[in-house]
């Protein structure tokens, strides 16, 4: 494939080039890409919630593992996920990318078709940002914008005493997904060999390759009318935004190991690391699985809602926030978190 | 004054240190930081405009000679800029920033009270961001987010044949003062000599290094019930300002040299640098002032708006956009930009 140097085609030319086929699909977009700012009008029952992400590469991502198309997909989709966790409905994106001089043309196509099919998967538009040059790596920032009915927005400060605590998905892929992708890039990097192992570990791969925000599970819970009493989305670990919600809404929690959900394939790969599956649950980040509380009533309902499990309950403060082992041993919850672990 | 490494008090400590005293002024700010999104409320008969600007040290700052607290300023300002180009008021700005592990929390302190000062000066709220660490250098991705009456905004598009052009301010004097600085540091770096002068360049120092977005010359056209036609505003040069305007208008121009002000200072350091103050005019950019256009009717009101001058008139795209020089010559308006004369 031919490759075409930034400078060839100027700023300008490609803003055009790369923000073409992102023609907005929401009514709240009255105007895209192209003006000084993005116009935007929403129903008057209805609030805003925004959320931005700064992803640096060499902190948060690595080009050797992580191809462009798919870091343009998380970029997005990790955003979304704020959008969701506040039980609200993503509609516009801004995307600003500042890039070196080492960069093409064709490889920032495949960034942009990443961002392209996350904004059709979630139903967002692409409305805005900036291109610009950087001296070493790449950034990438992205700003999210969704709207939620007057009232209905789920904060982290919600959770009341006698809540059920409830996970969708499963958790800890996403973690042993990069101890796979770091194995490897071990190996080729002190080895030169190209005889990469990514076989058999689909799962744990794609679970940090491409994580998708569960824009599903809050369109599921609205359809059976069940309001979170609070939310937040798993990006750094359970434990960590376990005692976010309790800390913010002044309560504490018992959560049982043996309800926390773990794939087979999670917990394989753990054991070939040594690492119990428990701790990639609570510690590991980047699962983007919503955690939220509901009030008890909901707990009919919340038994026809897939991929969804209850975990625990929300307690009194000074009961304090507690994992209760199978051996029924109760372990305070520490928040300890993926920069924390990374740092290891 | 003692200095605090970003790794003895951590991500949330330094979040927490950071963004206190922001308490959200705004009605249409129904919470700000602290959760997984800000939520907002904007009246119904309003539509949001939005804007986003990523700015990299090296590129668009130099930390030489730019103080973290003006950088904070100016990171705020030239988004709001980007607000009142649309004759919107701007409410919201999130503001995430990556820097490397050499920044202290004090020098990051210095940067967010430039932050706190900009959203006083312009009554926005900071409702969000994120901090990250960065492999080398810092950057600073800021998001904007305003008001405006519903089909009042602005639009690049707008202009129409015998509007007038108008512009606020006076332009220029930012180049010209990023030469003084560029000058000072270079006696700097290769002489070690300490004997900046700085003095005698008040002016056009502040034009640089902390610009001030218009919204004050918004709120005076809103007073005299002028709408503009369109509206930009002038980060790249008057010329390729004006050409954004002709090209999405589908228009031509006629802007008169003798028209366009220039201060009296950027005047004499043009000279000093050898340079025509109409070059710097037309091709300096970063002065932030709004570039307009109004229906000829507006002809008396506009003469009751301080500070904004009529430089010019739309006419049909197949004359062309022209400057009319003193000798009465005319010169086809070329898009050159501020990027352009930088890398000369």
């Amino acid at each position: 494939m031919s490759q075409t140097e930034l400078s060839e085609i100027g700023e300008f030319g490609l803003i055009e080039r790369l923000t073409r086929d992102f023609d907005p699909k929401n009514d709240s977009t009255i105007q895209g890409i192209g003006d000084d700012c993005a116009i935007l009008s929403f129903p008057a029952d209805k609030e805003i919630v925004v959320t931005t992400d700064l992803l640096v590469e060499g902190i948060h991502f690595d080009l050797v593992y992580c191809p462009l198309k798919h870091l343009g997909y998380k970029s997005v989709a990790v955003n979304v996920s704020d959008i969701c966790a506040m039980n609200a409905t993503p509609r516009q994106v801004t995307v600003s990318i500042a890039v070196s001089a080492k960069f093409t043309v064709e490889a920032l196509e495949q960034f942009y078709e990443g961002i392209r099919l996350a904004c059709r998967a979630y139903n967002v538009d692409l409305v805005g940002g900036d291109t610009t040059s950087s001296m070493t790596g790449m950034m990438i920032s992205v700003t999210a914008i969704g709207e939620v009915e007057k009232g209905k927005a789920a904060k982290r400060s919600g959770a009341k005493v006698n809540d059920l605590v409830c996970v969708s998905g499963d958790l800890g892929g996403a973690y042993v997904g990069l101890q796979i992708l770091e194995r490897e890039k071990y190996v080729f990097t002190q080895t030169g060999s190209q005889s990469i192992k990514l076989e058999g570990y689909d799962y744990v791969l794609q679970r940090q390759l491409k994580p998708e925000a569960r824009l599903d599970v809050v369109q599921k819970l609205a359809s059976h009318s069940i309001v979170p009493t609070s939310m937040i989305d798993i990006s750094d670990g359970l434990s960590s935004e376990l005692l976010h919600i309790c800390k913010q809404s002044g309560v504490g929690c018992k959560v049982y190991e043996e309800k926390i959900p773990v794939n087979v394939e999670t917990e394989r790969v753990a054991g070939e690391f040594n690492l119990l599956p428990l701790t990639c649950a609570l510690n590991g980040g980047e699962d983007y699985e919503l955690l939220f509380t509901v009030d008890l009533n909901s707990y009919h309902k919340l038994a026809m809602v897939a991929d969804v499990r209850i975990i625990g309950n929300i307690c009194d403060a000074s009961e304090g926030s507690n994992i209760i082992t199978r051996q029924n041993e109760r372990i305070p919850i520490v928040a300890q978190g993926w920069n924390a672990m990374k740092d290891k």
